[in-house]
């Protein structure tokens, strides 16, 4: 991976004179094209050793182009909102929306190889995090993200010679610290675990481009260079002719039955029952979210369901045993502008919970895998490999502590029809009905197959759906109040 | 993954015995107009648990289809031949070309699961073996494959009824060995291990599609159907608008310097020190052979080079210290009509030698970074993920005990006019300089570029490139016997 890079690449000062300003004006040009179409966003991935010149391209780039449609991050050590969050969520807030050129600087891929050099983490364990790599990079791609990665490489000799050179001369001593000798120590170890990782994450759309760090004109002519090229291939490609679609279609059961229909919808439950065990299971449910062991866990909820399958009512259930500080509910509707701009689970990451704390989606990224599949606001490729993207996503959310409880609340056709033509009676139900319910509910059978396609793909060990009978009311409220209890039970069990 | 299969499942025989002709004649037309149009091959990966009607349901397509354009494929116990390969290479010989249906019978997934199981494996390793078919399944699709996978499910309750219905039952007593009986007592097992495994396997391009065993027609009818839409809906499909490409370009180094330049070409050797070395090294390498570690071993030697360079003399003075028997020369051109219809990487697969024995690749798989990039026979999103799949394909051979040695030959090119000529000078040489040496001359630098990177990008630990100065051809041989000498003694060292 590094041969190239080995080698001594100089740039002379005149090449660099000539060159500089015609990139950096070709460079503003495309930057204002990409803002203006908006088309795609530009995530530069800046990685490498110590003393090759990290902060001096990005400084470079920073100064060239324009600020305005500029995002630099860096990722220093985690913050505490950070820590308490599944490992990626940094990175996902840190991504720069469509229009826009965002400069990540030491990514995802940095601590993964600090651990290994440093054996806390094993062969094995490196290769699973190159996996989530792997997956997180292919996502981006297929979002449409242009993803240019660059790791910037010296020889142990060369960087011998440039931390020397950088303690030497005051104006950059506080460079070299205790850390950057003691990593330069362990120059073999670092060259191993990077030299792997780069390869097994270098796929034909995002490739590690490796740069020698020895030249300073050499690196950032480079990086400017591939940069320019990169972002004008993509403004200025044509659509081209493809294979259409290549993802087998997903048939519904040849027997007509699935976990929906297998349900019992209309289960019994009286309304002294309902009290009683409502408020039993408040009481456990308040004094789990106080228990010390609560500060170490969160949780995520989830609530889908057929329209008038009782959602709203159920949620406020839940949140009825809650100290209002303790939890957030977010109703999912259609993606803001500033959404809309990233790729899809974007939205979500943004509300995940600090330790300590419940957030409850009132819909959710399944609208991916259900309206979005049923109506055609998506392609099929994009929704299929949603599955995948979620099981992902949900777990980092359980590896990191967090409980996730899904819940799908089922009603039949019938009690959909009485509870609409109640709401249109009710005054103050009115506005919970509109044009848009009677019209999914003529999409009935669509909805049901992705129904029971999201349950089979997505239903996990981590994060498992259940499945709540809503017909009656009471039961649906005391199931769903009964299964979150078990589950954070069973996470402080684990504890 | 399992939920909807866990249903109780069944189709009547009135549907069955109205749906199943129609269904007989509709795949036979498929089958028909995919052996016409030779667009794609279809894969069909059958997995599940014992007792589910594996084979009842291979045996029923067998039955409908035509078996001129069927390969059915079981992978019992390795044999000798492919205990001593790579574990995929019995796959990768199983593949049905384009235009015929594939039936593969429990594949690549079977003995991930079973060794974990079995404890055999950690989860860790559970893991890479999946980021392994991930891969590999990935490769399929983008070479064109239509990949369908069906798991045969059960739940414990109705696989314990099956069992016991199929040893009750003479005709089919000999199905229950104390095997299943064993897999059957691990039932719990098995289903963790192969939700795992098919959830992570599950991708757009390639679901799982999970069919409950509990009743024939149903399961039976499940499948035909679904094999039935996904070939319809490929086999008829139209080409359709996409973003094209989405790899960003690989720029040479901005200073024009590079490792192929780098190197000092005429290192001096003279005749005498040649004869002395040669039959030195000659002698070792032919004691290497014959020693007894060399069993357990294989060794797999790549040469390129420049038009000219000398590959075909640094050959034969490598077999000319091997016996006979024990190597096998491949000299790589053109792929025949039965390699086209293959995955790229097919024809060199087919290749790989046994334990014990050394195969020497006259140019190779790199061909498609090299000549079918320059001359533009592939597109750049197949060359630019063919880095990854290379490294794969070698770290395989590596990981089963394969020494992996891959040599560049490289001249300049007033040494290469001058072979040129020499070569239309003399008679008996002269079939070895055609018009289309001088027309890759022309396009010496874009040779070059794509040297480099390919060097970049698969010189790995585990299968390192040597570059070989060739201008003086006695250096050049001496170098290759040499590097090859040295890494046969390092993996026996290893032993």
């Amino acid at each position: 991976m590094f041969d190239s890079a080995n080698l001594d690449h100089t740039i002379d000062k005149d090449t660099w004179n000539r060159e500089a300003p015609r990139l950096r004006e070709a460079l503003l040009n495309a930057q204002y094209d990409l803002a203006q179409s908006k088309r795609f966003p530009v995530v530069v991935v800046i990685g490498g050793v110590e003393g090759a010149g990290k902060s001096e391209t990005v400084n470079l780039l920073s100064e060239w182009m324009d600020p305005r449609h500029l995002l630099v991050q860096a990722f220093p050590d985690a913050t505490d909102e950070e820590r308490e969050r599944p490992r990626m969520w940094r990175y996902w807030r840190a991504l720069p929306p469509r229009g826009r050129v965002g400069i990540l600087f030491g990514a995802w891929h940095s601590q993964p190889i600090l651990q290994r050099v440093l054996e806390r983490t094993s062969e094995a364990e490196l290769d699973q995090h190159i996996a989530g790599i792997q997956r997180f990079e292919r996502m981006l791609c297929d979002e449409g993200a242009l993803l240019l990665k660059f790791w910037f490489h010296l020889t142990k000799k060369q960087q011998r010679k440039r931390l020397r050179a950088l303690a030497a001369d005051p104006r950059t001593a506080w460079h070299v610290t205790e850390r950057e000798r003691k990593y330069a120590r362990l120059y073999d170890r670092f060259a191993s675990a990077a030299e792997h990782l780069t390869r097994a994450t270098s796929t034909g759309e995002a490739p590690w481009i490796v740069v020698s760090g020895q030249c300073d004109r050499y690196r950032d002519l480079t990086v400017a260079r591939t940069l320019l090229a990169a972002m004008r291939e993509r403004l200025d490609e044509a659509p081209v002719e493809r294979f259409a679609d290549r993802n087998p279609p997903l048939l519904p059961p040849a027997d007509g039955l699935n976990v929906v229909r297998a349900l019992h919808l209309a289960q019994p439950m009286t309304r002294a029952t309902y009290d009683k065990d409502l408020g039993r299971l408040q009481g456990r449910l308040a004094a789990l979210s106080r228990d010390r062991r609560f500060a170490r866990a969160a949780v995520v909820a989830v609530f889908e369901g057929n329209d008038a399958a009782g959602k709203g009512g159920a949620i406020r259930r839940v949140t009825g045993a809650l100290d209002a500080r303790l939890y957030q509910g977010v109703s999912v509707a259609a993606p803001t502008e500033e959404e809309r701009a990233q790729p899809y689970l974007w939205r979500f990451w943004r509300h995940l919970p600090r330790r300590g704390r419940v957030v409850i989606f009132d819909r959710s990224w399944y609208g991916r895998v259900l309206v979005e599949r049923v109506e055609g606001f998506c392609r099929e490729p994009d929704w299929m490999r949603a599955y995948g993207e979620i099981n992902d996503f949900e777990k980092q959310m359980a590896d990191s502590g967090v409980v996730v409880a899904k819940f799908w609340l089922a009603i039949d056709a019938d009690q959909q029809l009485e509870r609409f033509k109640a709401r249109e009676e009710t005054a103050f139900k009115r506005f919970k009905i509109t044009a848009e319910d009677w019209r999914n509910r003529e999409k009935w059978d669509a909805y049901e197959v992705a129904v029971c396609d999201m349950i089979d793909r997505t239903s996990t060990p981590l994060a498992p759906w259940t499945l709540v009978e809503a017909n009656n009311k009471y039961h649906a409220r005391v199931k769903v109040l009964r299964t979150l209890v078990k589950a954070v039970e069973d996470a402080f069990d684990a504890m």
